[in-house]
């Protein structure tokens, strides 16, 4: 049967000061009324049912999870310590499998913002048919809209058939150059949508993932501690797609944005006539291309371009837009006290 | 005797959102740990002692300030409503007549920055001993330091003796083309620090004041509600300065500043290397020129230069620092609930 994989895991400071450890972005509404995670979940409705839906996330975010989504307590798998991708797939994996031995899994992440769902479900639905067809690990790559170097590309390579192909190369994060070089070669953005057998997913990372794969017994003995305590990070990516032969890609067409920081917003929410894009108590005079977003306090904006403006948790950022990805060395430069957000 | 009237009334939006109508500007630290009204009463320690300083202000103000000065209660002149200053100087003269007839009186606002009291002092003496020797209005005139709007100007005339000029004429808020035009013929900038003998200032104020000097009878009777009843609203400068023939200047040598608004505090504090002048928990990273004040939620400024960012009484305000002169105009655009400050 079908399973979907749910990564909810992440801190995630690329919102501060709105995103805190305790609600980072996948608990915001970032996009519309409703949080990240809330429509991913609702995005699933139909195509696999809430108790096939595992959620992997840390300790600090299962409650705030199981508060806002209606899935059930037993398939929320909370991770000892954050270990990036592949040990938490592995363990979702093998979860999926003890649950159900012919397990076919959807791996998805909580912090996307698609505005349409019927051609996503579309794609994940082509995407679990073409895994157990091929039996590979079939990734989902949508055409790229942009020159977007914060994103992963993956190069098609020869066909598989029913619009499968192999994987002739992944490509993280290009600079602007090899970006547009990419575009001009059909590469597709990695949406980080994948599917899979447990069987043939558990078998390459039994032969690739040796930084995860030699704590597999752990599991074997219900041992999630262990399992955590003996693997070394490393994400599925890098793990697992980037070295195993028996990877494919499918083409889909759906709007999709990972909403990367406070510049994305721009994309995932209407902006005014002056292009500002406004949550909460803002008014804005004489402002234009601004990004502002009130938690509570009203924020003004007058004369201003081309700025993010943030009251949230205690804080105010003030930030040029054209420096909104930077956001993490910003927030390196900080005294602890002021970057730290309040409990 | 000496005595000194300190005008304190005035609501003032100028430094919104940090100024309100039980805060103003006055009680503010603008410049340092003290308010501007604070400071005022301690630059005239030595020359008039505080039995001698009357104090006008709104019914708001009145405990505030209170609160804040050692001033006797007898000398708070409390204004049944705001009239601007022609009606509050003729009370606040009237009153300290009636405690002295032979008063010579020093009027000054209690919203200026004087960085360095003794040339203050020094000037201020000068002025009541002219307005004694020459039995004139004298007005305060300071050499000035650039090409100024706002302010007015005194064009001195010719020399009474002791470095008491007649004045030519007084020019209010020119244009930058008449402002360079008189800085180049000398003129002075208007301070607002006037002397005058009660006799003389009443004298002249009953021929050129017909919006306040018919109502003088009432002051006769104690009937204070009725005489701001009466009159009309007029300041001193139209009403009376410029109309009166028995005007005099003197030039002083001191640091004053009127505050007028934020942009005004990159006169009055220090800034950093980069050009900022912050107050309160702000942090600037590849921040510059910016002014910022932060009543209590620390403020992040990142790679933005020449804006003003200010937190007070639960509102934002970001302004590009070019437009700061235009905070009224911008306020009268904000929706009400915005504009006004939570009591």
């Amino acid at each position: 049967m079908d399973w979907a994989v749910l990564l909810a895991g992440g801190s995630g400071t690329r919102f501060w000061p709105l995103s805190s450890p305790t609600r980072p972005k996948q608990l915001l509404p970032l996009a519309g009324p409703r949080s990240t995670a809330e429509e991913t979940v609702a995005r699933l409705e139909g195509l696999i049912p809430p108790d096939r839906v595992l959620i992997v996330a840390g300790g600090q975010l299962a409650g705030p999870l199981q508060r806002r989504l209606s899935i059930p307590f037993a398939n929320y798998l909370v991770e000892p310590r954050p270990a990036s991708t592949a040990p938490a797939l592995v363990w979702a994996t093998f979860e999926a499998r003890r649950r159900d031995p012919d397990a076919t899994i959807l791996s998805l992440h909580a912090d996307w913002v698609v505005p349409d769902p019927a051609p996503f479900v579309q794609a994940a639905r082509a995407a679990l048919q073409a895994a157990r067809a091929h039996d590979r690990l079939v990734t989902v790559g949508v055409v790229p809209t942009r020159v977007e170097t914060g994103y992963g590309y993956i190069v098609p390579g020869s066909p598989l058939g029913d619009a499968c192909r192999r994987v002739a190369r992944f490509t993280e994060k290009p600079d602007v150059p090899t970006a547009t070089r990419l575009l001009a070669e059909g590469a597709l953005w990695n949406t980080g949508l994948f599917a899979w057998t447990a069987e043939r997913f558990l078998a390459e990372a039994r032969v690739h993932t040796q930084e995860v794969a030699p704590a597999l017994p752990r599991l074997d003995r219900g041992d999630v501690a262990g399992f955590f305590r003996e693997v070394r990070d490393i994400s599925i990516d890098v793990g697992l797609l980037e070295r195993s032969a028996a990877v494919a890609v499918i083409t889909a067409d759906f709007a999709w944005d990972d909403v990367g920081g406070w510049d994305a917003l721009a994309r995932v929410r209407p902006a005014d006539a002056a292009g500002n894009v406004l949550a909460g108590t803002v008014t804005p005079v004489d402002a234009a291309g601004c990004i502002a977003w009130s938690d509570g306090i009203p924020i003004v904006l007058a004369g201003v371009r081309d700025l993010v403006v943030v009251e949230a948790n205690g804080r105010i950022l003030v930030l040029d837009r054209a420096r909104a990805a930077d956001l993490k060395q910003i927030l390196a430069r900080l005294p602890p006290e002021v970057r730290d957000l309040p409990a």
